[in-house]
């Protein structure tokens, strides 16, 4: 995730500055000192693989590609070292799969002499369109720098290269800017070092699931490879952060592939080591140069830190942690608890960010208030195994006020279906929120998937973030095949378009889709989207 | 120097090809290697000076300044601290100074949250026009790799970057490509190495001399300065080569300033490692990845390769060094004399590379001719002191032939002055050569550049390698004060176009003139421009 909606950060920011005037945290500064030291002390070393390019590939416009281009296979990467290169040549490498990580190479020179520095620009991409074209003019909402290209001057011929910064990329274009009239260059030993801190990958699906599944899971499971760096990044390309709807996505599969507990450990605590002066922990973390807490706070993403807790004491067995990090838990349910106004309904302050989705069509109102109520589900089970028995009384009473209430305001006994807001709109989230919550039964929850089916224009998950949590849903509530379907048309859909790994956004019906204005700024392999892993193998 | 046409190039290697064919050197390859040895171990270690930028400045058109751009100051360079700088602003700082060198500064982020890399383009200028607009599109004939100009990418703020690359500049251009929407950033802390392997400077000269001399001797000095790194390179922004040519005339001017008689010892020494098959001395020399010969033979080098070795050996008194040198001197005057006809005139080789000066229009007989008499007269001295005097009778008695031979050619009795060639061209090239060559007396010579400034459409120097030339002819014939307003209209007239340091190129009359097709790529300080403070100061 990464926001885009500047006026959505100021009316944020601003409420925020409002809620400093509340009780200071109830966890104290050498505490948070002491948490920063545990996540650093568990911040992993890398496993570095050697990649080599496969082929020379050349784009081809396609109009019958998802993308609109296919790549097309041009000859073995090892005929690079035969490819003499002059001012405006150019060549696209082709690794044939997606890394996140380093490139190296080493370039020559030939002619009469070599009297001139190199100048080359290097385009990296996760998928065609990013070296098909030109970068520039670039019209997006993200800063340019995100797009992945360097130029470079070279001052001595012979030379090997290792560039200093990241990319994540299939693709690497190289273009000859200049080199001079007297010589040509040659690039051989072209090489990448793929890293992550996931380690050996889990063994595929079994003969027996069908091919497609099989290769969703895999795609699933690069994906999550290729984010699982020093923290569970949202994108390697771009953003590079720690959020904590991501977070949240990665742990759970990483439970049923990885399986790196350290890496959730480190990044709960780096949550936890730097909340908000009132307790609230922050959307995101930055490790760079040294860790600290992002500038956002999303009331859900705040609330799903204590499901997130939850879900990793489960799968590790780490109750130690759980019970550590019990207050800050406690806290963010205490500060959310202001908002659930007198009636039982949650009702986040004006301004402030609720994040469930990336449809701006959508009414948030059902589905926070779902997405609380499961908190308080997950808060309920924490505070039994964490001995805060009168946390526990009160999350217990909380729930069954506020269910009630969402029934009342939220579930449409005619309808059979969620609805939320005071245009009483239909949308996947809201069903989705009010399933997971527990607020309406699993055959309530079954009849309201199978009717919003029939309403064509519901509100539609705008990301995969949402269609995890619809695909969750459905399987709560008992409509495995259904969920199933969804899966193999909205992540196999990325697939059978050349999905290497799955991306931020998809939307089947609107490939030049980007919340940032232009696609080129697009993540292609993002955390969100790594979950069939998960719903697939548990 | 730098060649810019290829089919010179073209011609002159088939000539060397063909020449490769005659007796091998009389120097053994363990002789090369310890040449190559005793070079490399006078590899200077370069003196660092740190140099702080002065001033921000902003470039203004001005149709009367030579350059068509002056410099306003608008405010000082402490100021950048304060400066705000996002998406698409641009800084120029002045460092008040030429310097061939590194640059560093450091840079931080402020604003909501510094959650994209930063964006910077950097472009380094010697003189405004490089720094004033965008460098393209190019259309030079040389490699656009030599415009001095980065693209980098910030991942992590604070930080602080040391440029790896080095450069020749008194202004630096920031230009913010991008941050994010949501950070804006500062620079601080901006500082130049500045390198050189020259020493402390000489005192300037007294007060009795004339500002504008003094000031062209203060130019000189921070050329060759600038010039001096651990070869004498032509010119630090581009080429950077060593050449015979260049090589000359900045270790004369050394021998009068900073006096690095181990600067010039290595550089005699590189050329005489790498000889061509047959023993001529290449044009230049690279020295990295380590040294190697360049691809040129320039005729009137390898016979200024003679002149350059008694040079030394006068101003070091280091007569040893000339000794061991003397097997290519004499190896020069070899392959140079199967260039002399039977009738005693001198005649390169159609298609080899005779330079004397970068106007076309010239015919070069006459001059090429005045430099192999020249050279006679440094190789018989050279010849004596080396005790090989069976050689110095042989350069006696080729020289009264080829003077003899010459005057009767090129000498004019009714014009009073020099011509060259079928056409019998007038040229200034020629006069100098013929005055220096000891081929006409003092009186003639001075005569002649009395004639010459009388005809309009005689042929002009097209450089400043060749005003050298002409002034030390007149210095020769005694016409002192002609050779001091000559440097003070030409150099002087450098000096009042704003040089910092002296040009590769400059006619007072075409602002615009270039080699190679762009004034952005011609060097503004260059070698071959130095020597007004070794002719003021001799």
């Amino acid at each position: 995730m990464l926001v885009t909606d500047r006026r959505q950060f100021l009316k944020s920011a601003a409420l925020m500055a409002g809620a400093s005037g509340v009780a200071q945290s109830g966890t104290d500064e050498s505490q948070r000192a002491q948490w920063l030291d545990t996540a650093e002390r568990l911040k992993p070393r890398l496993h570095a693989t050697q990649v080599a390019p496969v082929s020379i590939v050349k784009p081809i416009a396609d109009a019958s590609q998802f993308l609109r281009w296919r790549m097309e296979r041009v000859s073995p990467a090892d005929t690079l070292r035969e490819r003499v290169m002059r001012r405006a040549d150019s060549v696209i490498l082709d690794f044939g799969r997606h890394l996140t990580g380093h490139l190296e190479f080493s370039i020559d020179g030939e002619g009469r002499g070599i009297d001139a520095p190199t100048r080359l620009k290097l385009t990296f991409g996760e998928v065609a369109p990013e070296v098909a074209g030109p970068f520039d003019p670039y019209h997006g909402a993200l800063s340019r720098a995100w797009l992945q290209d360097e130029v470079i001057n070279i001052d001595v011929l012979p030379n090997t290269l290792q560039l200093p910064r990241r990319y994540a990329f299939r693709y690497v274009k190289v273009e000859v800017i200049d080199t001079s009239p007297n010589y040509a260059i040659r690039l051989d030993r072209v090489q990448a070092t793929a890293l992550s801190s996931a380690g050996a990958e889990p063994p595929p699906l079994g003969k027996a699931t069908p091919e497609l599944l099989r290769q969703i899971d895999a795609v699933s499971i690069a994906t999550l490879r290729d984010c699982m760096q020093t923290v569970f990044e949202d994108g390697p390309k771009r953003d590079r952060r720690l959020w904590i709807g991501d977070l949240r996505l990665q742990a759970l599969t990483n439970y049923a592939t990885f399986r790196n507990f350290d890496l959730v450990k480190r990044c709960l605590y780096l949550f936890a080591a730097f909340p908000r002066e009132d307790g609230m922990v922050s959307a995101c973390v930055f490790e760079d140069p040294k860790p600290y807490r992002g500038h956002e706070y999303i009331v859900d993403y705040a609330a799903l830190y204590v499901a997130t807790v939850l879900d990793y004491a489960k799968a590790s067995n780490d109750w130690v942690t759980a019970r550590e990090l019990w207050p800050v838990v406690q806290q963010q349910m205490e500060i959310l608890e202001r908002y659930v106004r007198g009636d039982g309904l949650f009702a986040a302050p004006a301004g402030a960010w609720v994040f469930i989705d990336w449809n701006n069509r959508l009414d948030r109102t059902a589905a926070m208030h779902g997405v609380f109520v499961y908190s308080l589900r997950q808060a309920l089970a924490l505070a039994h195994k964490c001995g805060a028995e009168p946390q526990a009384t009160e999350y217990e009473r909380r729930f069954a006020q506020m269910a009630a209430a969402a029934r009342t305001a939220f579930y449409d006994p005619v309808l059979q279906i969620c609805v939320s807001g005071p245009k009483r709109q239909i949308s996947w989230a809201t069903q989705a929120w009010m399933v997971l919550s527990g607020i309406v039964t699993k055959e309530e929850g079954a009849q309201a998937f199978r009717a919003i089916r029939e309403i064509p224009d519901a509100i539609h998950p705008g990301a995969p973030y949402l269609y995890h949590y619809v695909a969750e849903a459905m399987i709560a509530c008992g409509l495995k095949q259904e969920a199933l379907e969804l899966i193999e048309s909205y992540w196999g859909g990325m697939v059978k378009a050349g999905a290497d790994t799955f991306w931020e956004v998809y939307d089947p019906s609107n490939a030049m889709l980007s919340p940032y204005n232009s696609v080129l700024v697009n993540s292609y392999c993002h955390a969100w989207s790594c979950t069939p892993a998960y719903l697939l193998r548990r």
